[in-house]
């Protein structure tokens, strides 16, 4: 098996039609594929009225067309929100001749306003003209989904079966509010949206199995701000086009990983303010949740996050010391935590190297090892104040920090998790004080 | 039983000495006071070498001297961070002719750094020569644990009880990493560090107790950014020389409550990069662990913070929602979390009123009637770009959020908790970035 990113997105995937507008903060994008459908939602406890009408819509099992706004969440706004999200709905099925229950509806943006059905309705009058299975179609839908998103993010790739090839595409949303926990049934945070196609032919329950393993390692492993959205919504639609394809569970799981970690990573370095893109590596503690929960900590930490701002290698261990036992953790390993145990690397690729392209492929920590520091080693902390290197790679666009707990002994098998998150700038001060 | 502020802090009480020095980012303050002790600590599993030390050293349930350094948190320290805190003690002992076994020892400063060793020694002996019962020891002493500190923290108390006065007097200090989650054995968050001296006669459960619920409303309930400092450190020394003033139990606990709260207060008030003071008070859960999470949640919002800081009505309301929403609430009342039963109404008062006096009393909420504004209304948004009492509350150097959930029905007895915290600033990030 062999993945490779291909051009299109969303519209990579056969059969799929997309398109977008976006006008100042309002926007709106429509995606046309019929398939099974598998979701995931935000953990919020409050949930926006798009969050709970796409719940039911998803019981079907299938659908036919996803409709997106930006600029306003169509959250906290009572049963008018619930009312409005099915007129969207209604909208895109006449216009597109399908089924009501076979539409899908996501909001972005401010809570507690009401949509503007009116907007939405000229929008898509607009859209539904334009709709196309080229790649500009992917491409205006993930712009059109954008709010404080400096760019759009989208991916596409394609999986070498012997004989034959699955494509899996998406594009998704998310700048600030980022912190998703996103479950099967209603779970995520921050709003992110993301909306990935495949043409594999797949089970039910392997969609589902294979989202939810993906979601886990992927989109609740970023964090820009650590607030929960109410309108996290990931959406994952087989059109089953391949069907001549047999892909087996764990290759489409593969596939499905590298689809999502693409674009969670797209959203992690676009985080609001963001100077620099950081991913954290946790290893040796148990069990998984644990792992889990420290690189998340870590990535998450306001104290971490300016250190990095201000590149300063010597407070950011500390800082880092002080998440991973501030962290949610239970157990972690026969050998517990203990600081005698303890090792951070840091890596990156130095000044002016991060920016140059986004979708390296999955092996780019391999390419750092000329740039790494062993900045603190079995619970000594190194003079980080006194090294060039260290310096150097503070100065980078991309920080890369490796966390070796060492609380698991030879004969347990360590778990290993990776975070990503960026840098906490007066941007994303500016940004969110309005 | 009557609550009167007096001056004097630590020292207002009857045989506390204290004195302290701090030369640039380096302090020592050394509290002279015999007496019966209860601590609370740290939660963060990475506990500094002075927390091991000092829960070790309140074991014999007595001490004669706490001394404090700032600068240097003596964290991930290995062997010699614990020989370190312990020749502090050793320090302090003979400069004082007492039993090492008498000694607590605190620190708060950068992690990762060893002590100097030499600096503490001579400080301390400067410090000796100045010791006194004078209201200026304990300024000094409150002065000299400052870290990122703006102002120095104390506050004493004295409560009549008839026939006789109890005295509570205390320092702290705090401002980043805050996020106190302290218990009996080992458990806060921040590098927030309080000394609370009282002369009343109490047994050592009702010490303790005390201690426990007055820590839980109070520096549990402040959060500057949400990260757990490894050093945290409550203590609470009773001397006993009022033995012949009988308080109760409930009495003590509610001035020893209204100390901790001032102290607390005080530290949202002088977080990192504060302009603002932010206190949430929320209604109508259950239980109260819930409501106080719910609190928290709010007042830890990154995006709650910094749409105060932008003085932004219109976006505050929602993201509270959010936050609401976000928080590990279990239950709830009987009435579960319900949109259309929230409301939430925004007190202050307006520009220029709130940098006044620090140390109003405990009814200044009472006080601010004439400038609210019913924000939510169970579970509509007002239109508050139109309020220009909405912007004039903004615009205020304090700002209260009442919330009421709505989620208890009349049989219920509702609970109450209020957080405190402040905005998030450009500074944060500048003080933060070093």
């Amino acid at each position: 098996m062999k993945i490779k990113t291909i051009n299109g997105g969303l519209c990579a995937v056969k059969g799929v039609q997309a398109y977008g507008i976006k006008e100042g903060s309002k926007g709106l994008a429509l995606i046309e594929g019929e398939g099974k459908v598998t979701g995931m939602f935000t953990a919020n406890k409050i949930k926006a009225a798009p969050v709970k009408f796409t719940e039911k819509q998803l019981e079907n099992g299938r659908i036919s067309a996803i409709i997106a706004n930006s600029g306003c969440a169509n959250c906290f706004t009572g049963d008018q929100g619930l009312k409005d999200a099915e007129k969207m709905a209604e909208l895109a099925s006449s216009a597109l001749g399908i089924d009501k229950a076979a539409v899908a509806v996501a909001s972005t943006g401010v809570i507690g306003v009401k949509l503007d059905m009116g907007l939405i309705e000229r929008q898509l009058g607009e859209v539904v003209k334009n709709l196309t299975s080229d790649e500009k179609g992917s491409t205006e839908a993930a712009r059109a989904i954008m709010t404080t998103d400096t760019f759009h993010k989208e991916i596409a790739i394609s999986i070498d079966i012997d004989p034959g090839t699955v494509v899996i595409g998406g594009i998704a949303k998310g700048s600030g509010m980022i912190f998703p926990q996103m479950t099967a049934t209603a779970t995520a945070t921050a709003t992110m949206l993301a909306f990935i196609y495949t043409d594999a032919f797949l089970e039910d329950e392997v969609l589902k199995r294979s989202l939810n393993a993906a979601v886990e390692k992927t989109f609740n492993m970023t964090v820009i701000d650590g607030d929960i959205s109410t309108n996290d919504m990931v959406l994952l639609v087989a059109t089953g086009k391949s069907a001549s394809v047999k892909i087996g569970e764990a290759d489409f799981t593969e596939g499905l990983t590298y689809v999502c970690q693409e674009l969670a990573k797209q959203i992690a370095r676009d985080g609001e303010g963001a100077t620099k893109f950081i991913e954290v590596q946790v290893k040796g503690a148990l069990p998984i949740e644990d792992t889990r929960a420290i690189a998340r900590a870590i990535v998450k930490s306001p104290l971490v996050k300016s250190a990095i701002f201000g590149e300063r290698a010597d407070l950011v261990c500390g800082r880092i010391i002080a998440a991973i036992g501030g962290s949610a953790i239970t157990t972690t390993g026969s050998l517990g935590l203990d600081l005698s145990r303890i090792s951070i690397k840091l890596k990156g690729k130095g000044q002016g190297k991060g920016n140059e392209k986004e979708n390296e492929n999955e092996n780019e920590r391999e390419n750092l090892d000329d740039k790494e520091f062993l900045a603190v080693k079995n619970g000594e902390f190194m003079d980080l104040s006194q090294s060039d290197l260290a310096v150097e790679i503070m100065s980078g666009k991309e920080i890369f920090i490796d966390v070796n707990l060492g609380t698991v002994a030879e004969a347990e098998t360590e778990t290993e998790a990776r975070a990503w998150g960026c840098d906490l700038s007066y941007d994303y001060v500016r940004i969110n004080a309005g």
